[in-house]
């Protein structure tokens, strides 16, 4: 049964790919087009559309109609990683040069606003679009938001554990609330049940978040794949440093100063790892998981048992991916 | 006669600064709003939200739904602004600190980002919106190739005329473009009359483009204005250097070496005078001008003669606020 669900994810991702790849046409102005296959061509785990793909199955929407509306969705999420990664300065992105390191800080800026434009010229080549663009809206200013506060909380010292899971609820949660909330919207249910959906998807976007937190101090290969210096530790909120500093801080300030600007993987991460395991702040962070994840379940307790199913697949495929 | 046009424009802009200002709401998130606000309040002249609503008024189209719509052209306008900004390194707009100067890049960029949702999410509140959608996301995706052709253009020594004016058209030209064909769309006329709208517009783009190159040359006061460095001046490539060059490219390097990194006002502008004088470059360049202005009326001569006053009545509104 899983692994047939497994399947299903597979395929839709070879078949998406196919179409991703061939949405923009090259031919007219290379100095942007390129660097926007570039990207749209990367290999993406697709789990936004996929998501959408999910939520649209439960009310049988035609697929050619789901392969359309992915696009923006991957589109959408496209955009913000480009422009997220000129934010953060970051070099690499899925295994591949980031857009400002391998063109420029201009390149980066323009593929992502063409990007944005791409997102919403192909939503409007369907029909009876109005609540599809109300989603997309709403859920980019949310993204927004999201990011800003992301930035804003970098520079300061200390961030209670509400602030940041708001913030991680606007920032993670909102694409896959909206992937979740498409496919009400095209099976043209009742507003209530499309938020349900939507709250299902912040919940387990707050999750994922968690379990990302996690893995950067408790996953070496995770760390070695990604280009984090200290500095960014320190600075970027996680759950876990937000728990920490909230339960004590004292220690907490003390052991930053300790830790600061040493060798990460000899040094700064055993340190880290070690306090989170004797103060129990990683098993609250993965009890805040679980917790998260059955809230999400509950909210969509009213689809049959069937369908809920394929939400419940979806969770288990991404955290044992995650693994 | 004009005097009573002129009139209605500072009519317009008064009573639609109004309403740009308090469209957003700082309360809940001031890292993001405030300095949306912030640009949005400040003192632009108007030009293509008052273009559009000329074009929708030959159409009889309804204040209410004229001043909705226009908050999305201006809006799509200042996103273009806030980006550019940083792509131009430039320390000023309208005669405030750019964001991110003011405050940082990220914090820019997602301005930027999030007056793009806004744009969007303020068209989806009117009614049948499908052709308004089409023509926003097609000129901003025509702004977006036109910025990167003049990114692309910055790092090469010799540009066509041609390839300057096909530049310019998308860059310049789109946002009038726009402006114009919205009116025509909420008015419900045929897809050709509404292209001649937007040639209009393409014309008149290109018209005040190269009038703004002549006068970042002739006019002191605009320079001193602006924050502009002779490096720029080299690498930004206008119509009267891109001809200057192709009428005579030797010279045109040989005063380049000679007049590159000297004071700018007291010897490379008087220098570059000299040379455009000349040569008649800037006799060419305004016969151009004149020559791109009556090409544009003559797109719209289909329009009764009243409302083609209109558009004339801008051209020279704007031509004179230039001088």
């Amino acid at each position: 049964m899983y692994k047939n669900f497994v399947n299903e994810y597979e395929g839709f991702v070879k078949k998406f790919n196919l179409t991703l790849k061939n949405y923009v046409n090259m031919s007219d102005f290379p100095s942007l087009y390129k660097p926007i296959q570039y990207i749209l061509s990367s290999e993406g785990k697709r789990l936004r559309p996929f998501l959408f793909y999910l939520s649209s199955k439960v009310y049988n929407v035609p697929n050619d109609k789901i392969f359309q509306l992915a696009l923006s969705v991957e589109m959408l999420h496209c955009f913000s990683l480009v422009h997220d990664d000129i934010m953060d300065e970051d070099d690499l992105r899925r295994g591949k040069e980031t857009i400002h390191k391998k063109w420029d800080l201009s390149t980066a800026m323009l593929v992502g606003d063409a990007i944005f434009a791409l997102v919403y010229k192909n939503i409007n080549e369907l029909n009876n679009t109005k609540k599809v663009l109300d989603a997309f809206s709403k859920e980019t200013i949310n993204l927004c938001e999201g990011q800003s506060l992301d930035k804003i909380f970098e520079s300061k010292n200390s961030i209670s554990i509400d602030d940041y899971l708001n913030m991680i609820e606007l920032k993670t949660g909102s694409l896959l609330s909206l992937s979740c909330k498409l496919g009400g919207i095209l099976g043209d249910i009742t507003e209530d049940e499309i938020n349900k959906l939507g709250n299902f998807g912040n919940f387990i976007g707050k999750a994922f978040q968690i379990q990302d937190d996690i893995l950067e101090i408790y996953s070496d290969s995770l760390i070695m794949g990604k280009s984090l210096g200290s500095d960014i530790i320190f600075s970027k909120k996680t759950f876990l440093t937000c728990l920490a500093n909230e339960l004590n801080s004292k220690k907490w300030n003390l052991l930053n100063n300790q830790i600061y600007d040493k060798d990460l993987n000899n040094y700064t991460l055993p340190k880290l790892r070690e306090f989170f395991d004797k103060h129990g702040i990683k098993t609250i962070a993965e009890n805040k998981i679980k917790d998260f994840l059955d809230q999400g379940l509950s909210c969509i307790d009213f689809l049959p048992k069937d369908k809920q199913l394929f939400f419940s697949n979806y969770i288990k495929m991404i955290l044992e991916r995650k693994n």
